[in-house]
């Protein structure tokens, strides 16, 4: 009988290969069978052994072409036959990354998993722009929080918790409901003129920043047509962002590593 | 006259040399001088190159050996005389990391800057522990706050918005203040029940964890003198901890590595 492999659960970043952990690269080296999403550029998937079985199982927003529950099984088959697999994932697995649920499904089939930290987008976006997501005076603290939905379900998030004038607040595939997110912060009271900067693509070649306001993000975002992944950092440590204050409704293209 | 050299400002990572990016390791081999914090291990601080200068800047809860000013002087003074400066910093310099403070100090003084991310305790925590921070059915988002205070003040969170029962909750530097977080986070509304996974130095030789619910972790925190640094990851997600779901008021010491 086939010694089961294992799979590791590998965050490889928010796009640039070089913020990769030397632990995600090292056993991306090693991986007989290399299972990755979309968001995982073509330089890292470069650094696989030549020989590895490269499987795609990438998910766009409107487009499902691996279903979760195939993806849980080719994690559990390519192990099962005891290959060493890399399960490389944008970012971090265990922050929007499903990393768990792959967990739990291979747990159960008695395959032993190992989880790799990546860093996560909203660090990516915080280095580039030399923005903290924390700082005293500005921010005690940051979230982290999510505006996909499913295609048929509203947005139904916490305003009230979200709308904190002393919290960084970060959103995550929030391209298509950033307006609405606006709106509903603003209504828990959160100023119009609280800064955004959006950041898309973040530490890639195609990277793209918009500074704009809590009251003219949801416009913006629409007429400058971001390409996803956009992350929108909101709150006072973006009025740091390049050492300027943020005037008022200030509006700025940045073209990519300006 | 001396050109100016430049700042990196680098987080170091959880602990685990492994868990440092590419990119870290790359700029500390090339470091003229490497200021370093009380949190970066001496694994790490091996990597640098022999010849560097080596710069201990540490700070310890109750110890505040080189100011913050001292710190920026520090680094103004080594790049201004011409020096590539590795800044290194435990976790990610812009989460409680106070990078940006620096950068500004620097900026001020035309020193070229550039932040470098590094994986943050709370993904530290999460990938040894198998924890995601956030998950489909309990946790929408995640949010980092500090249990820190000056000596002299009063933890002034805002417990309100804390207690968010969809959102997983990270505590950084609170061990001296778990207790009176969990209170806090109790009158508000969250049950007692809720799990509570404290990690201490994760990812390192020395990390040990112990798993409680809000209702006790004060007095399990305050019984177990867990060693600083220590984060506390608080909510539905803790459930998922080693694939079994929490018992009310179960207690479980972990030793390190388990």
């Amino acid at each position: 009988m086939t010694q089961p492999g294992k799979v590791f659960l590998i965050g490889a970043g928010p796009g640039d290969p070089e913020l990769m952990t030397l632990r995600a690269l090292r056993l991306l080296q090693t991986a007989d069978t290399v299972v990755y999403d979309r968001l995982v550029s073509r330089e890292i998937l470069a650094l696989a052994p030549p020989e590895a079985r490269m499987i795609p199982v990438g998910k766009s927003p409107h487009n499902h072409p691996v279903p979760q529950e195939r993806i849980n099984d080719i994690l559990a088959q390519e192990a099962g036959a005891g290959h060493i697999v890399a399960r490389l994932k944008g970012g971090d697995p265990l922050i929007f990354g499903r990393g768990a649920e792959e967990a739990a499904h291979l747990a159960e089939h008695g395959i032993a998993v190992e989880h790799v930290p990546g860093i996560t987008a909203a660090q990516g976006a915080a280095s580039v722009a030399g923005v903290p997501l924390t700082h005293r005076g500005l921010a005690t603290g940051v979230q982290y929080v999510t505006g996909h939905r499913a295609a048929d379900q509203v947005l139904d998030l916490d305003w009230k918790r979200l709308a904190n004038p002393d919290t960084t607040l970060v959103i995550y595939m929030g391209v298509a409901s950033i307006g609405q997110i606006a709106v509903g912060l603003m209504t828990e009271g959160l100023p119009g003129s609280t800064p955004v900067l959006a950041v898309s693509r973040a530490t890639t070649a195609e990277e793209t920043r918009l500074l704009s306001s809590l009251g003219r993000i949801g416009t913006d975002s629409r007429d400058s047509g971001l390409a996803a992944p956009t992350l929108f950092i909101i709150g006072k440590v973006v009025s740091l962002y390049r050492g300027q204050v943020v005037p008022d409704e200030a509006i700025t293209q940045v073209s990519a590593r300006g």
